[in-house]
């Protein structure tokens, strides 16, 4: 997720702060695990129109080791790769070589997580977000030798330094370069590891993997370059991807409570929290983002059997519904995008018709609110109003048996996952539909891997694994055969400077909601696509072998 | 002082180290004081012809104490004044206003010892010096409240913050500014007011004092926003300086025994050494400043009654002349710049002919060395060559009663200024034609200061009083009434944005061999100039009573 546009964000409603659920959640935070990598070489961007981004990698025509004996003068620049995506803290040794440092250095250091990072430079970048989130720095050492020791963290496989300046009698070399990375998974934690039959998936699945972990800070975060905070829609993405790798539970839990503790007076939930410089809720506020809160919680319960936090949570289960159900028209119970208040998202394609989709959102969270029910052994409290909308989901698909929204009857990709995973239909009828919308001329396509994976979830869901394996690979795949070591933000196939901000340098290559194919491969297509066979091993065992497996292609 | 030029740069011979001499400068080294300075107000510059930048310092329509409920978001700047120059470390706490901080904030923060450090901008600089002098820092903060502590000291009167970017979310509000300044002279120093019964002269006192006490650190350095070194030309002066006003003989005896701890195997005293990372020589060599550490040595003896140090110091004394001894014709005795090796400097100003101005220097040194023999009862060493060298210097006098240099005959204040100064003439001779050489059409002026010094010192020493206030209160005087608060490193009244490297922004508003006027006006002029009275004042009194008079003007 990112932020929403200007003109989206409501008045806020005061908090009704919950400060038992806060301390809970701030019992639960992690110590990060910290680990150190070193870049594996340096390499300079060619231009290469085979290519996604069109350059390729050149290693330099000198190992890695023989870096620290060169020294760098004004306006000489390079690249360093560290072979893999990293969150960390960087830091390295600055000499001086010549005569005697005479002058303050002044380096320019970027933080490349695409190769359009460190080769397209951060200057004149026109975005509506702002530009703060550049992952570049000016510093300047004024004498050396200094273990310069960078304060902010930073998220990046590449690293492009540029002297900016010294002076006429000396120059710098750079030794002991290194990265602290971070992350609540350690290095040496375990995770069933599965022999995929294909090497597409078994990367799609890794990638996955490296996506998730890097996301996983002291809060699921959408992206630990920009945002770096917890969506509710994200949070429930990377909760399934979690639970099937490396089950982190407390980190789920302490997120889940963190969002309970600052619900709003009419009950419902805020889309987004910050939890620096202390707990608070953002003014972002979406509908579906609100009712996938019971989702969240079900899946929680059902994964960890802390059926506890489950009672704990049941008020804030029930309330979080209660938005989302006033958009309902109150005699034929269809969800209306017109009534109510509040921003529906689904996806950030302009033009989205809403109605279909978020129906198909709130029958899904009222049902995961009914099977919550008898876990905790309560009473399902939606079974009325899930069975009327059932009923009413009819108007949603068409006469020649496509999924509609709206007065102008839109054919969408979001409409049909949503009511497909909402189980609004019969298995066959579903099927059908779902099929027809995706070859549909006009039907308006997914902009981001959130909705992607809906797409994927549904297709899955009503056993239509072939369709599902071929978007995978596609959209997934794609981002993997154009380099990447984690799942992007928004990947467009035709253009790898599409942004939604405007420029691309301010994407973020490292986006939890796309983190999701781990989870469908392990849960649902484990059989379909053909496993050889599955193995532990700890996450810095994945990482080398990703290490190698890039620096050899 | 600043760095030589390439060409002038010698292949660096062995320093013959002298560790006893490294410990005691060592152990001499001075813990610096500290002290906090607030803003006094936010100012913006208009332009106004009439005055030297071509822009006046309006102040905001709010006091300072108004900043802080103020917030800034992106594009928006603003000018700290905080009324007077200094050299420490900056720090504020930046706060966000808003909804959420929800990104980075950017600043760039550029510090100004003139206006126009703060209203050019410091973009496109073009320099032959380093470009990473330049006094701006970009940084990003991830989080506020935050206090910021920039980790560089810096040299400066005005601080411009320019917000690049918040985000429409949030703003950013700064409050506690204040700067941490530092001095090897402490606010409460108590020295000596001399209550002067001219404005300007009385002003231009004071800022020679300001001038040296933010010059003086754990040495005393060039200028403290650029080079920041110990030159030994420029030690000389500070030397003189601080005798007529700090009296801090401990510094001045540390820095001696720097220079003597790394002569070099020909006994030359280096132009120039690093105090850090360790004390190191610089490859800078220059002939006059080598001969000058004999007058250094004898002016602190006299100055401090160190015989001890002198006793110490006396073989690097004698060794110190040797290099420049090598430029004397064999038989006629006189200085010739073509003869020897190492660069000649006495000025900046391009084409000047050194012979005649070297052989006043080294004159000088010669009978300072002798003078000092006879502080230790030691027996005269040079006795003869300084009568040859009198003898001599007959031929950098031309029939008309001008001095001359070279084949050419050259006229220069530089060649005039120190055959003066060393005495080489009887006063009416040394008068008449020290007069006429400064009336002369064609005589090559001063470019610097340092040479301006040692043309007003000739007139003060050979009686030449009001010739030689004139010149002060038009030059220092000219910085002055332009605004300084600190004595600049070059002066060019008909340009402001003149510099020896190519662009001002490189220039230093606060060098040390600037500071002497408080020197010549104590020492030399003090009858002259006339005195309504003297008291003894705190350096902190002395500083406050400048803010005032700055503020109020």
């Amino acid at each position: 997720m990112s932020d929403a546009p200007e003109d989206m964000v409501e008045s806020i409603l005061p908090t009704r702060w919950n400060r038992n659920f806060e301390k809970l959640a701030n019992d639960l935070c992690p110590t990060l695990h910290r680990w150190t990598r070193t870049p594996q070489r340096v390499v300079k961007f060619d231009k290469d129109g085979s290519q996604y981004f069109g350059v390729r990698a050149t290693p330099a025509d000198y190992p890695i080791d023989q870096l620290s004996p060169k020294s760098w003068g004004k306006g000489d620049d390079f690249i360093l790769d560290f072979g893999i995506h990293m969150v960390g803290y960087v830091s390295f040794r600055l000499e001086s070589r010549g005569s005697h440092m005479d002058a303050p250095c002044r380096l320019r250091l970027t933080f490349g997580e695409s190769p359009l990072d460190v080769t397209l430079g951060m200057d004149n970048v026109k975005t509506w977000i702002s530009t703060s989130w550049l992952p570049d720095e000016i510093i300047n050492i004024d004498m050396c030798p200094e273990l310069v020791t960078l304060r902010r963290r930073y998220s990046f496989r590449f690293l492009r330094v540029e002297v900016i300046d010294t002076s006429p009698k000396f120059k710098v070399a750079f030794s002991e370069v290194q990265c602290e990375c971070v992350s609540a998974i350690s290095q040496g934690h375990s995770l069933e590891a599965l022999q995929f039959k294909d090497k597409l998936i078994q990367n799609i699945d890794h990638v996955s993997i490296s996506t998730l972990r890097d996301c996983m800070q002291t809060v699921f975060e959408d992206g630990p370059r920009r945002d770096r905070r917890l969506w509710s829609g994200d949070l429930r993405l990377q909760a399934l991807a979690n639970y099937s790798t490396f089950k982190d539970f407390n980190l789920v839990k302490r997120c889940i409570f963190q969002f309970a503790a600052v619900v709003r007076e009419d009950d419902s939930v805020p889309a987004c929290i910050f939890e620096q410089p202390q707990l608070t809720p953002s003014s972002d506020y979406i509908v579906d983002y609100d009712a996938l809160f019971a989702a969240i919680v079900n899946d929680y319960v059902v994964a960890s059997g802390d059926t506890s936090s489950g009672h704990a949570l049941w008020p804030t289960v029930l309330g979080c519904v209660k938005r989302a159900i006033t958009h309902l028209d109150p005699e034929t119970h269809a969800f209306d995008e017109a009534k109510g208040e509040g921003w529906n998202f689904l996806d950030w394609q302009p033009g989205l018709e809403h109605s279909a989709g978020e129906h198909g959102v709130l029958l899904y969270c009222l049902k995961a609110a009914n099977a919550l029910s008898q876990v905790l052994g309560k009473e399902a409290p939606f079974v009325d109003l899930a069975a009327q909308m059932t009923q009413a989901a009819k108007v949603f698909i068409s006469p020649d048996n496509v999924f509609i929204s709206g007065p102008k009857a839109q054919v969408s990709y979001a409409s049909a996952s949503w009511l497909v995973l909402a189980g609004a239909f019969p298995k066959d009828v579903a099927q059908r539909a779902l099929l027809n919308t995706l070859a549909h001329p006009d039907a308006l396509k997914p902009l981001t891997p959130y909705l992607w994976h809906h797409v994927c979830d549904a297709l899955a869901t009503v056993g239509l694994y072939e369709k599902c394996v071929e978007i995978m690979s596609d959209y997934w795949g794609g981002m993997v055969r154009a380099g990447a070591d984690t799942f992007w933000e928004c990947y467009n196939p035709e253009d790898p400077q599409a942004s939604p901000y405007g420029d691309v340098r301010n994407n973020s290559f490292c986006h939890a909601w796309s983190c999701t194919p781990t989870y469908l491969l392990r849960e649902k297509l484990k059989e379909f696509v053909g496993v050889n066979g599955t193995r532990s091993v700890t996450v810095g065992e994945l990482d080398e072998y990703w290490i190698k497996s890039r620096l050899s292609s």
